[in-house]
C-alpha cells in the first residue's frame, strides 16, 4: 500500500447466483479529504460477516449495497485526521469503514473502543460477533441451567461463542457445523457437549441422537434445512433465535421457507425471534465487562481467522460463505 | 333420538386428502354406564373447530384421533348420571364428548360451567373460541392503542372476536376473509376498520392499500400464502400470534414452507409465538369476567352458526373446512 493511495474494492456487479470474485473491482484513488465533522481512518482489519452477502440482495436492516460503490463492511480503523471534536487522531474505531485502506466517515457514526490487546478482539469476542452471541443468546434465547441449546455455524464467529456462553451458563450444548475437523474442534477445544455434522446427510437422525430430549433454544445462524430439521426436535415452550439465515444469502433464494410452519409454532408453543445486535448497543458495556471476564479467566476462547491483504478480501468472504472459516474471519488491510 | 340407543359418529377411515362424509360412520349402540370417577352426559352441543382436521393428520398438543374410533370434538353436555362427588346431574360442563347423543366421561376431564342465557354462548364467545380470541391477542399479541392488527379467518369464531377485542383495546383492524358478503359483514357489523378478501387474487396488494404503513400484530389462524403475504407487511419489531393453519389441515401438506422466513424475522426482528388456549386456564375467569362485560354493553358482538341434528355433524365440519361458516359454527344433538 502507498502512502498517498487509497485502494478501493467495489461491488462491480449485483451477483443473481452465487457470489464469485468476478463481482468485485479494485480501483484506486486520491485518499479523501475528511469534511466537517468527520475523520480519515486508516482501516486496519476488515470484517467478513455472512450478512455482507445479503447486504447485496436488497434492503435489510441497512439499504442494499448497490453496484460500482465501495463494498461495505465493518471495519476497526485508526483515526488518522479529524474534522470532528469527540475523536482524536490514534483514536481506534469501529464503524462501515467499507472494503478500502482509507475512508472518510461522520464521526456519529463510529463507535470509538477501548484498546486492547490483541487488537483483533475487538471485532471478534468483543465486537458485533461476541455482542451478536452475548445478547441473541440470553436476551432472545434466555437459556437456563440445564437446559439443552443447538447451535449451527457453530465453528463460525457467533456460533462459536453462543456455544461457549450456554455453557458458562449451565446448558447442555449441541453443535452444528460442516465437517468432521470443525465438529472434533467443538467438542475437544471449546467444551461442547456434542456436535453434528451437517454434511454427513443425516442431519435429522444425528441430531435426535445429539439431543435425545429436545431442544430448549435453538440459536438459528442459517435458516434453511437446518431449521427445518430442528422444528420438530423442539420441546414444547422451546426459543428459537433468529439471528441469520446464511444458508439463503449466496445464491437463489430457496424455493420453499421451512416446512412445518407455522403448524410446529402452534403445538409447541414456540417463540421464534429475531433480533439485530445494534438494538443492544445501550448496554454493550454490561456484555464486554462479561465477555472481557470470562475471556480473561480462560472460559471462553477466542478464535481468529485472519487473512493479509485487502486484495483478498472478496475470496474471503466467498469463503466465509462456503464455510471455510473457523471463528471470526477478518481480513488485515 | 331414542332415550335408550347412544348414536356415535365414528371417523371411519382417517383421510389423506380433503375430508370428505365418507371418511365417517354413524353406529347405534347402548348408553354406556358411568364407571366410579365418572358422569353420564347427554351431549348438547358439539363443537365444530378446523383443529378438528388436524387432529386426524397426528399427535398435536392431543394424541391423535384414529380410524373407527368415536370423532373427538368438544361438546357441551348435561350431566344425567354421576359416580362423582364433583358433578351433579344438571349440572353443564364442557369437555371431549366426543361426536355422540352420550358419553361417560371421567369428572375431571371436564370443566362445570356457570349457566349463561343463551346457552350455546358457553361454546362460542365464553368457551374455547373466545378464549383463545381473548389471551391469544392479549397476551402473546400484546396490542397497544393505535397498533394496526391484522387477523386472518376473521368471520370465524376467534377471528371474529379478536377483531373486535382489538377495537376495543383502541386498535386500527383489517380482517381477512373469504368473499365480499362476509368482508363487508365484518366492516358493517363487527366495526373492523377495512376487511381484504384473500380470494380476490391480489391479496399481498389489496392488505398493503388497507394496512399501508405496515402491520404491528397478525393474528394468524391459517398459514400458508396468507401468513406469507403478510410476512414481508410486517413493522419492525411486529408481532405474529400464530393461533392455526387451517389452510394445512385438510388435504396433503404444502409442498413449501412460508417463504421469507427465517429471514424476514431477522431483519424486522420479529417475534412469531404459538399458544394453546389451554395453557391460559388458571386466568379463564378474568377472561369471561371481561368477555361478559363487553357483551352485555354491547360492545362485543357474538356470532353463532348453528347446524342441527348430529348427523349433520361430518357435513358442518366439512363445511367449516370450507369456510362457509361466519362466526361459531356448532351442532345442536
Amino acid at each position: 500500500m502507498s502512502a498517498t493511495i487509497n485502494r478501493q474494492i467495489l461491488l462491480a456487479e449485483k451477483p443473481s447466483g452465487k457470489l464469485t470474485p468476478d463481482h468485485f473491482r479494485m480501483v484506486e484513488g486520491a485518499i479523501p479529504e475528511p469534511k466537517d465533522g468527520e475523520v480519515l481512518l486508516r482501516v486496519r482489519y476488515i470484517s467478513l460477516d455472512a450478512a455482507n452477502r445479503a447486504w447485496m440482495q436488497g434492503a435489510t436492516y441497512r439499504s442494499a449495497v448497490e453496484a460500482n460503490s465501495v463494498m461495505a463492511g465493518g471495519g476497526l480503523a485508526e483515526v488518522v485526521a479529524t474534522k470532528s471534536p469527540g475523536l482524536a487522531v490514534g483514536d481506534i474505531v469501529f464503524g462501515d469503514t467499507g472494503w478500502q485502506d482509507y475512508a472518510a466517515v461522520p464521526a456519529k457514526h463510529l463507535t470509538k473502543l477501548t484498546q486492547v490487546e490483541p487488537m483483533t478482539h475487538l471485532l471478534s469476542v468483543y465486537g458485533v460477533a461476541g455482542l451478536t452471541a452475548y445478547f441473541g443468546l440470553l436476551e432472545i434465547g434466555k437459556p437456563k441451567a440445564g437446559d439443552t441449546i443447538v447451535v449451527s455455524a457453530a465453528a463460525g464467529s457467533v456460533g462459536s461463542i453462543v456455544g461457549q456462553i450456554a455453557k458458562i451458563k449451565g446448558c447442555r450444548v449441541v453443535g452444528i457445523a460442516g465437517g468432521k475437523q470443525k465438529c472434533d474442534w467443538l467438542t475437544s477445544e471449546l467444551g461442547f457437549d456434542a456436535a453434528v455434522d451437517y454434511k454427513d446427510g443425516v442431519l435429522f437422525k444425528t441430531l435426535k441422537a445429539a439431543a435425545p430430549d429436545g431442544i430448549d433454544v435453538y440459536f438459528d445462524n442459517v435458516g434453511g434445512d437446518i431449521l427445518e430439521a430442528c422444528l420438530p426436535q423442539m420441546k414444547n415452550y422451546g426459543r428459537i433465535v433468529c439471528c441469520g439465515a446464511v444458508s439463503q444469502y449466496d445464491g437463489a433464494p430457496s424455493p420453499h421457507g421451512p416446512r412445518g410452519l407455522p403448524g410446529l409454532i402452534v403445538v409447541k408453543r414456540l417463540v421464534m425471534q429475531g433480533f439485530i445486535v445494534t438494538d443492544f448497543m445501550a448496554r454493550r458495556d454490561q456484555a464486554v465487562a462479561d465477555l472481557l471476564s470470562w475471556v480473561s479467566s480462560g472460559r471462553l476462547k477466542v478464535q481468529e481467522d485472519i487473512i493479509d491483504g485487502l486484495e483478498n478480501t472478496p475470496r474471503a468472504l466467498i469463503g466465509l460463505l462456503a464455510g471455510e472459516n473457523r471463528g471470526k474471519r477478518m481480513v488485515r488491510v
